[in-house]
Order: structure tokens, then sequence, then C-alpha cells
């Protein structure tokens, strides 16, 4: 792999957010850890001019409400029109009627480059049902070796079907555009003791995206640099140590990231 | 006591919050650290079914606004009617006429199971007065050895006339339902230098009272919980060490908490 | 210099924030580091009344909406009619036409007693030009030692012409309220990897302001305090930390900081 990390650091590309106002400062610390720079902007006044100074529209729908709804679709259609690209984040999709309208109206109207989410919200938007706990995953859905072959089939006949990069995070996290596939195995299970780590990594994935036309080369070196961010601030943890300074850690790791040292993917 | 953390970490319950955008992300950090799964919506169209997939609600009115206000009465009629325990952190009430009707409409509409606030916040909540200064506690109405009987007294009938758990937070922390009263010793000053260490505590007495219909011993444990954890992390700040380090100390030690060993408690 | 910062701890101000959800948390953390008081309302049926309990107000457009534009007029009236030192942050101003109206009717009506930006935000104000990029300033606007003459010539002016204390923020920081100018030498060119030490500043503006009616003086310590902090913690970072962390220890500087040692200012 190209290490993409190094570009985004020359690029300094612009990512625009509409994002939760639970992880919002996260996102905008690790897009800078990693030398983007963010801009939050979520008024449907200025969506449309916003996303057209940036270079990347991350849109993420954990706080979601009619407003925010508004700006999405307007600031998403503009940034498509441009050429940017878009990537949604489809927070707790499956759990309220709200969210999973919502997410395929953004898929419909939008067409975002690239689609982030656990199984269970992918699952969701592919087969417009519901099996959502929360904003994790469903234990039923877990991907694991054993459905691992048809989760991919699965995954990749739903990217074919709407032409979007889908990444499905997990203890297995697969990236495909129903063409090329990367399976990635970094990260550790204790980043999910953190909020706001799947949404950083949308943030980040869109920073990537700037880089290159290959957005499933794009969104795997994001998974990887957050999942090589999470190993190695693990390993800097005291035992005393928590949630909180693991979360403050791995930002500090991506500060630090020009290798993709440790990166464990194959192609499929 | 029986140590009701560990249950937390057993049944991992979804606590959904209706709270501020100040302390937002720490509460979630803080609930992630016991072992719950927390989860922020508040549009009025998806709070209801999204409460109803949870198992405990958490509205905080910090940062509140008309649109939310309105989420905060629907979501907590619905989780009353399931039977979820619901937890109001009337943060500024008396500081504003705004807060201050908000605060009495919810415990008149959804009849919160469990209240915690300030002295200042509890006496405006039970007398419709007055002297709150900004989010913090009045001096003059500081709970102090002088004037403790008196102040337990107070509480008790205000619990009992609106059949709440009623919790007070301060140098000596009061939780009664009017017949049973804790008082709680644990917890330091410097807590106070930290934004959101009130608001991560609702969060924490939500999921507590998951665990036990004995809303008394939820609160107060959670009171403990994050007093022992206050207390836990200072002793391991260095000098040059401030608010914001102290912060992540703090949910670093929920994070590791499976105990009660040093709580200071009496009941009454 | 007179080191307010002990004004400030000793006066504990309260400290009125109508600021954006990106970096709330951290002004509010940052302004209790210094012993002033945060709160945080933004509802238009509350803002006026919470305004008059406080000492100061601080309007920051980070993450403006139509609903929030109206709260920030009504709140910065009535500071004004208080005679409430009033600071704006007109974050990302030039970048879209909504953010520079809504600036320009805030300075227009309300009269903001200080107004802080980065060299770019501040020429978009002075000149209704634009040449923002995104929110931080435009590399062509940069202040150096070629330009410094002619950019305090044109600030000073500014300031003159709509009466209030202009703090331009950079390499070299500028107060002047068109008199009265310093120039500040301190900081580190790594803060800008942090989101929010521009929006911690304001807030601290807004607290030195409560301590002295001159707002020359007032803003040029907050702008020392924040860059002394900048340079304590960082050389207090060990070679593997990150932004993020850098992040908690400016505050924990702050926490600390009781005099000015290592200030590098000039009067023009």
């Amino acid at each position: 792999m190209e290490i993409l990390i190094k570009k985004v650091r020359e690029l300094k590309p612009i990512v625009h957010n509409i994002t939760n106002y639970v992880t919002v400062n996260d996102v905008a610390n690790a897009l800078l850890a990693i030398g983007a720079s963010p801009i939050m902007a979520d008024d449907e006044n200025e969506v449309e001019e916003m996303t057209s100074i940036t270079q990347a529209l991350n849109i993420n729908i954990g706080t979601l409400n009619s407003r925010t709804i508004h700006s999405m679709l307007l600031a998403g259609r503009k940034a498509k029109s441009l050429h940017h690209p878009v990537v949604l984040d489809p927070v707790g999709v499956g759990a309220t009627v709200l969210r999973t309208n919502t997410a395929i109206k953004i898929i419909e109207e939008v067409h975002p480059d690239i689609i982030k989410g656990n199984i269970s919200e992918i699952k969701t938007l592919a087969l417009h049902t519901s099996s959502t706990k929360g904003v994790d995953a469903n234990e039923a859905d877990q991907v694991n070796e054993n459905n691992l072959d048809e989760t991919i089939e699965f995954i990749k006949n739903y990217a074919l079907s709407i032409q979007s990069t889908i990444c499905v995070t997990g203890a297995i996290d697969i990236v495909t555009d129903g063409i090329k596939t990367v399976l990635i195995h970094n990260g550790r299970k204790e980043m999910s003791t953190i909020t706001g780590t799947g949404c950083q990594l949308s943030g980040l994935i869109a920073a990537f995206a700037c880089t290159t036309d290959d957005y499933v080369e794009a969104a795997s070196e994001a998974i990887i640099s957050m999942g090589l961010a999470g190993e190695r601030a693990y390993s800097r943890l005291k035992e005393y140590e928590g949630n909180s300074t693991y979360r403050n850690k791995i930002i500090d790791e991506l500060y630090h990231m020009n290798d993709l040292l440790g990166a464990k993917y194959e192609r499929r």
C-alpha cells in the first residue's frame, strides 16, 4: 500500500463535517492530527457555500434533527456536483424510523461515495430491516470466520447495487466497492469503550479520499491508520489508565503516524 | 451496600440521554467507563422510539431549547409508560424562568424517578423560588453540619410530596425518597473545577437505576462511585497537572472501578 | 503589566457563552481553569435573563444557525445595556455570506467591546471582502515583520472606526483600540494543531475583561496567558505525545497560572 497519510499531510485538505455534537471535538482533533483541516457548519443557509470551499464532506447522523437533515441533503448534493468525496456514517440506523429513512434518503439523493458503518447498520441499509441495538452492532450480526465469506458476498452485492464503497467495521473490517475488497485485522476491542472512534474514522476516510480516486484504498488506509493508532496507544497505557486517557493517546498516535508498520490486511 | 457497578457491567444497560452539548462527550465516556451503553438522540421524531429500545432515560436541561424541551417531554412520558427509570438533572434551574418552568413541567408531566441537583437547584424546585448563581450552588445555600438536619427534613418532605428520589450534591451529598435517607461524604472539592462531573453523575445514576428498583441505593452508589473516582484520580495527579487531566483521570478511575473501597456514607 | 489572572481568581466572574458545539467543553474547562465560572445558554427565551446574572458575554459564531444568531443579538444587546464586556469571535467569517453578514450585524447592532480573530477574519470585517480559507488564516494574509507596521496601522484604523478593541491572533498577536497597541510574541505554532485554542482564548478575554475597564490590557493578558500556557505545556510533552494530550496540558497550565513569567510583549 501507498502511505496516503503522507499525502494528507502535504495536501492539508479541508474537510466539511456535518456531524453529531457528542464526538465532534474528537473528530476535529483527529483530522488535525493527520494534517487535515476540519470545518463544522450545519446551517442550511451556509452549508452549500461552505462545502464549496472544502475538499470533502463527512455526513454523520449521530444526533440528526429536522434542521440538520435538510442541511445534510443540501451539502451532500452540492459536494457531489463539485466531485468532492462524500462519506456517510449512518450512526444508529435501524434504531429509529427517522434514522433509517434519513440514511436511505441521503443514499438515494446524494449517492455518497463511501458509507461506513457496523454490520448491523449496513445490513439495515441493504435489507431495509432493523436489528440495531442502540449505536452498537447487534451481537447476532457480528462478522466472524464462520460467516465471513457470506458476509463479504453480501456487502459486495450491496456496494455494486448502490455504486458506493462500503466499509463494515468490526473485529474484521471489510472494505469493498463490489470489485476490489480489502479485509483489515487491525485495531483493538477496547476502542469500543471510547465514544467517537467510529466518528473519527469517518472524518479520516473523508480526508484520505482527497488523496486518491481509489476509495477502497483511501478507506482501507484510513481504517488501518485508526486501527494502528488504537494498537500503539494501547501499548502505551499504564495499568490504571482507562478509556478517557486511551481516547487522548489514540489521537496522539494519529498525530505522529507516518507509516503503516504493523498493518494487517488481505486483498480478496 | 451491594456493589451495583458489577451489575451494571453485566447488564450493559443502554441509557438514552437528552443532554447538553457542553459535557455530552464526557457523559458518554463516563457511561462507557462503567460498562453501560450511551445513546444520544433529541429529535422529536425519534425520541420516543429511541427511548423504547433503551433501559433508562437521562434528561439534562443544561442547554435546553424549545426543540429539545419538547423532546424531553415526549421521551420522558414514553420512558415512564415503559417503566424505565427516568433521571432529571435540572441544571441551572432558578437562573431563568425558562429553566424553572421547564423543570417544573417535566416534574409534573413526566414524574422523574430521580432528580439530582445542587442545593440551590433543589430549593428552587421545592420552593419555586430562585437563588441560583449560574450553574453552581449559591454559597448561602450550602449544606453544612449546622443546617444538615434541617436540610434533610426539607428534602425528605419534597421527595415525599413529588414521590421521587431526590439527590442533593455538595460537600455532603444527600439521597432520599422521604423514607430512606443516605448521606455521602466522598468526592473532592476540586471536582467542581471540571465541567461535567455533575452531568456524568446523572448519567451514572440512570445506569445504576437499571440494576435495582431501590432508587435510593442506585443513586447513592452512583454518587459514591463518582466520589471515589474523584478521590482516586486526585491521588494520581502530579503537582503540575490541572483540571483537564483530572477530568480524564476521573473517567479512567470509573473504568477500573469494581469496589466501593473508601466509601463514606451513613444511613439516616 | 498587572497580573490580572489573580483578579480573575478573586472575582470568579460568571461568563455567559453562546459558542459553537465543537469546542464548547474546552471553553468551559479553560474558564474554570482560570477561576471563572462558565455558563452556556443559547435559547432566545432565556439568553437575556441569563446574561443579566453574569458578568460578561462571549459570542462565538463557529457553528451559528438561525436560532442561535437571534439569541446572540438578543444577549448582546442586553449585555451591552448592562455594561457587561462583550467579546465577539467571528470564527470563519468570510467563508460564507451567512457568517459575514452575521458578524457585521452583531458588530453594528451590539457593538462588541472586543473582537478577536485571525488576520483573514479581521480583514474580512474591515474590508467586507472574503479571503478566508475555512477557519484558518489565509497564508497570503499572514502577519510578518515585513508587513507588520502596515498591518498595525490597518487594524488601528479599524478599531477606531468601530470603537472596539481588536485582537489579531497569529505568530505575532496584535491588540489595539486604535490608541494603545500591544504586540505579543508568546505561544507556539503547534497550538494550531488543536481545535479550540482560539475559542478558549475568547472565553478568557471575556473573563479578564471583568477585572478592568482597560480592554487592551485585559485582552493582552489573556493572550499572553494562553500563549504562556501553550509554551509551558509544550515543554512538558513527551516525544510520543500529540495534539490531544497537548490540549489537556494547555488547560492544566492555565489551571496553575499565577504569573506572567516569560511574557514577550511590546507596546507601540
